[in-house]
């Protein structure tokens, strides 16, 4: 079952531009700076009660993150839930006809496993399932 | 100091259409639903652990959601964050250089103090504050 929001991902041209805003200006604190290169970003985490702020900065120009600035511009980008079971959410969810753009988990940051549902079944709101591995 | 992630809100053009793929599809049961009518929004919110996930349906197109949706299309719509002192996080961001959509508080649903953040000094992320009446 899903637990939690797990993170908000939002897009961001630059880590360097928007940190301080998250970080002063809201008073969210430091936060956790990593690259994930098979994204093709660079993520700024703020943990605010256990719900993660991610700033996502594009390391590419052929990076997902880099498109959808392009298309959209700088925003709230995608919602992540966390789930104990992440094989039975996409069952559920294929169940009730939601179109999954990965059928089964793939590997996500920190020995997660992670799958997004296509924003063209979920009213345009780009939704990501992910399990840690706590859980598995 | 902000305590957590209040809600995400979420512009939507049919409360019918999508409150089935956050209950069913994603398990996420039974939303409270409310007419907050000085928004001129009906809102079904979903409590994930704590914090919320508010689906915004425009009942006039003249609501900020409608003209949302006109420019934008559905979506992600705005991040919400829970303070106990909104008066000093307003000061706080103001004095970081952050336009403010309010100056001082007004008040939400539900006996709350409530205050935007403009999108553009947030870049792109319409920002909302609260605080609940407990906090005050």
């Amino acid at each position: 079952m899903i637990q939690q929001i797990d993170h908000i991902g939002i897009a961001v041209k630059s880590l360097d531009a928007t940190v301080p805003y998250y970080r002063d200006a809201l008073g969210l604190g430091e936060p956790h700076i990593e690259e994930v290169a098979s994204q093709k970003v660079r993520v700024a985490m703020f943990d605010v009660a256990g719900v993660h702020i991610e700033l996502l900065e594009p390391t590419s120009p052929d990076s997902a993150i880099a498109k959808a600035i392009e298309k959209k511009g700088e925003g709230l980008h995608h919602i992540a839930f966390k789930s104990n079971d992440i094989a039975g959410e996409l069952k559920n969810a294929a169940d009730h006809g939601i179109r999954l753009i990965n059928e089964t988990p793939v590997p996500g940051a920190h020995n997660t496993q992670v799958a997004f549902l296509h924003p063209k079944s979920t009213f345009s709101v780009l939704t990501e399932l992910c399990q840690h591995p706590e859980s598995c």
